[in-house]
């Protein structure tokens, strides 16, 4: 184990995370999209983009799923992921693959998961000067997936009937429903989240079910902070049991 | 005028509208897209679906813009629309054009309009049991036209670069957004109308630009009751100057 990694107690039920304090950490959209996740008790689950294994660790203590295996392509957040797995004492439940989604059909048979959820790196390849060699840089852009990668991974992998969740950002929301029902991916929980009241919303959360009927609710907005600048109840909530 | 038909004060500038009591009289849906709508100075908007005119008047009491049309299909509606026209003495900036939107080729030539705005009927034709000759059930019911009608005609009337603005049902916001981008319309501002707080969305508000580059905003939600029960500030101030 390197002086750069250091072992962060999650708050649930004893688990922990393995990060690289040179590397990305996990954030509060990795948080809510485990909690907007609905895994029922049995279920197989794939998380994309798995990064350190933040998502898979934490619907691991929330849920009942059977199974979930995480899939990241840096070798390094593959290394982080599989230690946090064996000192989690998890490896009945939880699998690490390393590799890239766009080999996705050589990985996983298609429509193997019940659940397909993934937090996608949110900027477009050509914003901003980028190091594409840093695994940073990764988890940011898109740089070695793009959105379009991702949707093609979730739509090969997930049952029909089954729930494909995602996190990602207003600014790629239409890109993001138009592109699910391109796959047979019908959008039908969205949910926008907003940093305060008042302010444009700052992450959106959409569930999308494999092979079904369009009709989309649009559920009450997730508000982070109140407007003195405190936690909101909901965020503490989720929070309760995930502490960063 | 017979005495099924009422005249109601606006509460803007003195402005009015002819109602008939049997028929559809507005809601609370018109009143939030006439304000979600930014008409500049100048421009020339159409109104499609536009009923007995109530957006075409509060678009010209609010705005300044040059003229605005209302295409609305069921005769009833364009007599009771060209009678508040007369008494607003709004003649010189509002007209009222008595057709199909599915005809919208021969009633307006292309790309003619700034903004196109349009509140359709929400209900899919087959839901429910329906009177086809009702033109209450016209103004509910995609009897007369879809949505795809409807957008169909909005592309076809508004100028590149020029908007289309529309509420709809959350049910329906997949193929709402799915279908702006298939005809060039390119979602930019998404608003969600709560009843109140902790409730699911009943309405959704969006602005498309004709040929513009994805990349949304998700504004903060509209909500129309507070947890008491009353209307919110932000309600109240729309309706200030508009009362039902």
């Amino acid at each position: 184990m390197n002086q750069e990694m250091r072992w962060d107690d999650l708050q649930l039920g004893g688990l922990g995370i393995y990060q690289d304090k040179r590397q990305f950490c996990f954030g509060v959209d990795a948080v809510l999209l485990a909690d907007f996740c609905r895994i029922r008790p049995k279920e197989r689950v794939l998380d994309l983009c798995a990064g350190n294994g933040i998502i898979p660790i934490l619907l691991a203590g929330k849920t009942k799923a059977k199974h979930i295996m995480g899939l990241e392509l840096s070798e390094r957040n593959c290394e982080l992921f599989r230690k946090s797995v064996e000192r989690n004492q998890l490896s009945e439940k939880l699998s690490v693959c390393c590799g890239d989604i766009k080999d996705i059909k050589t990985v996983v048979s298609g429509a193997e998961f019940d659940v397909v959820s993934c937090n996608p790196p949110y900027m477009e390849a050509g914003s901003g000067l980028l190091n594409a060699e840093d695994e940073v840089t990764w988890a940011r852009h898109e740089v070695m997936c793009t959105l379009s990668d991702v949707l093609d991974a979730a739509a090969w992998s997930v049952k029909s009937g089954g729930r494909v969740c995602m996190i990602h950002r207003p600014h790629r929301m239409e890109d993001l429903l138009v592109g699910m029902r391109q796959r047979k991916l019908e959008p039908k929980r969205f949910r926008a989240v907003y940093p305060k009241p008042g302010k444009k919303a700052s992450m959106i959360l959409v569930e999308a079910l494999r092979g079904g009927n369009p009709g989309m609710d649009v559920l009450p907005p997730l508000y982070i902070y109140d407007e003195s600048g405190c936690y909101t109840r909901e965020i503490d909530e989720i929070y309760g049991r995930v502490k960063e």
